[in-house]
């Protein structure tokens, strides 16, 4: 729409602002499943055993809960650690920014739907597609920023090419996880994990010096 | 009430804490929709097609969400634009960005009318009043910072003209639409969509340096 | 239980801090009635006359939330010019703002309480203790800073007093009034309103100088 | 992960970052309980008894909300203080902040629980688990700036052994008087506040120096 680029620079109000946007939504997503969660009415109200059972039956709330928690937790280091490399924003990263947090507010829905269905494939293949959406839309941010000369030491074209393979191999585990969720929900849990030894195991080919410029 | 009028420097406290007010006002309001989807309860847990239909029954919640978000989002990315260009905030600009605020917060409500009863004119002319007064606020916001003298960088009144025109013209589009809603819902529909040709098409008549003014 | 006292000066990240957290709580009890609005459940979804009916018994829901937004941004601009007063905050001025901000908290139950039984003098009267409340905290905040030697610029003595009786004033307005409400409640909310002509009366004997160091 | 450790010093976007998150998050949780409480239904709308006794019935909601307000508003003080010792953080101390979160953010429901369910030992059990996990929190984020030399003022190892003491002992009450409340809820809430005097008691053995270094 316009010519002109607008370019944010790190200790401006503007880029501020989009850290203190997004860490107000992170904050709201996380904090959300537990309005869902009511104090169970029991009839006997002294009655620990009745409490118990009460509160047995909603444990599938306080373990979406946790997860939720932990999910959107580890997303928001990420984000965190992301951001920090940054000199500065344009307004393209505020739109992909935007993209992205849509998709981390939307994830307490499938994680209570899997808390709630664990055994349904669709279940599975939901949450699978919501958190690869969320980890695309890592990728796109870094790329833009890559691209657009945004980061504060650009790194040199192996490095990024590992960091973007790094970034996009959760992408592909649960994309590929989903037609398996068809046959057994446990098998594509488990392709899920395969990305941990594969993450591990790739540091080997990690170029020298990527450490330094994509951690710090 | 007072003869002494309070300037708020881009740089001070007080200038960053009604943007983290924003803010969070934003924030809130984009995930407020998600709270509203709770998860279905069906009878065979492990049903595809059970979990489909039902979740496909709440499918208007999921388009509502998503809408609302990319809404909301849109008018944060030009608010964000529009305090970029602030050097300073009075008591006045606050009040009024908090009667921005306040239509901010109540669009969850129409976009969640709309999703249920797209069909009905009502739930049309309630949406685009309620979009209409968030453009309306935004030329006021807009209007009192050139008087004011709050802009980093004064337009010429050419450029300021073109500006408001531009801010106004949704308001108008939003307005007309209304009565035709009454007569098709999608014609009313059709005639928001006219506004983007249109926009395109002004940039003709943009006087010169406008855009180093109003985005840079 | 300490002899040392802390003091957070304007920019350090503590006397920050205190402010995100304030608007955050503000920003989050503006938008909150919003979501006990849902939309309502028709018949026949395309009929304007039935869907207007169902929205007209909800009135009372859209008046709550615009009051209540009124009522509470009314109290942020005012939190807004009291903290641009001052020039450091110590851990006293924190434990006040908390009690102050469980009062804004509070606030949307009774605003709710009065859109849906106007005519009841127990609404009148919770509504009035809680605004009492509010107002007598933000009496406390000032008298504080004052005592405390956090304000930018300390007042002459008469210029304090007279700043205090400002404040302390609509206090007692609304704890007045709530006798009255239990005779009529429109009567309650006449002597809310009678505050406003008496304030502007007080600004014949406010002290030189008031504005100055009141205000800027 | 990674063999580069992160460090962000204290006038960093990204230590401003953690505390806006967290300061977001302490909000929400502050004002969450307030949601579930609504506005009841009377018949005789105009009836003052009526409605005191519909309110009565709620009672215990208000006393959870404003419980709930001042137990979490305690523990973000004591975040505010103990954040303003630090002169950085590193990725360990946001991922320990994250968990401490996720307590806090949980607080609500055995608040909630409480308020409805006194005279039940499992209702004592759950809230005095939740708040040992908060304090436990607490010290391993201490005990962890105090290793990674992010404090401001390095203590000495007897005021650092002293603070982590003080820190430490609320867990240990809460835990000791979890098997009392099942011989008596009064009992175990009485040893909650034994904490107290002890903690009064306590300054007497507190090392030379202690308060200029934990507090100041």
């Amino acid at each position: 729409m316009s010519s002109v680029r607008r370019i944010y620079e790190r200790d401006s109000v503007e880029f501020g602002r989009a850290l203190a946007f997004s860490d107000g939504l992170f904050a709201i997503a996380m904090t959300l499943l537990i309005v869902a969660i009511t104090v169970p009415n029991i009839q006997d109200g002294d009655s620990v055993s009745d409490l118990a059972s009460a509160l047995n039956d909603r444990s599938a709330d306080f373990v979406s809960f946790f997860i939720s928690f932990a999910v959107i937790g580890r997303y928001w280091m990420a984000h965190h650690q992301s951001v920090s490399l940054l000199k500065a924003m344009d307004q393209r990263y505020l739109s992909l920014n935007l993209v992205y947090l849509a998709f981390i507010a939307f994830l307490p829905f499938p994680t209570a739907l899997l808390g709630e269905y664990f055994e349904n494939p669709l279940s599975i293949a939901i949450y699978a597609t919501n958190v690869a959406a969320v980890s695309g839309m890592e990728v796109a941010l870094f790329r833009h920023a890559y691209r657009s000369d945004l980061l504060e030491r650009q790194p040199p074209p192996d490095v990024y090419r590992f960091g973007v393979l790094m970034a996009i191999s959760p992408v592909i585990f649960f994309i590929v996880s989903i037609p398996f969720a068809f046959i057994s929900t446990s098998l594509a849990v488990g392709i899920w994990f395969l990305g941990i030894p594969l993450g591990a195991l790739s540091n080997r080919w990690k170029p020298d010096g990527a450490d330094e410029v994509l951690l710090g």
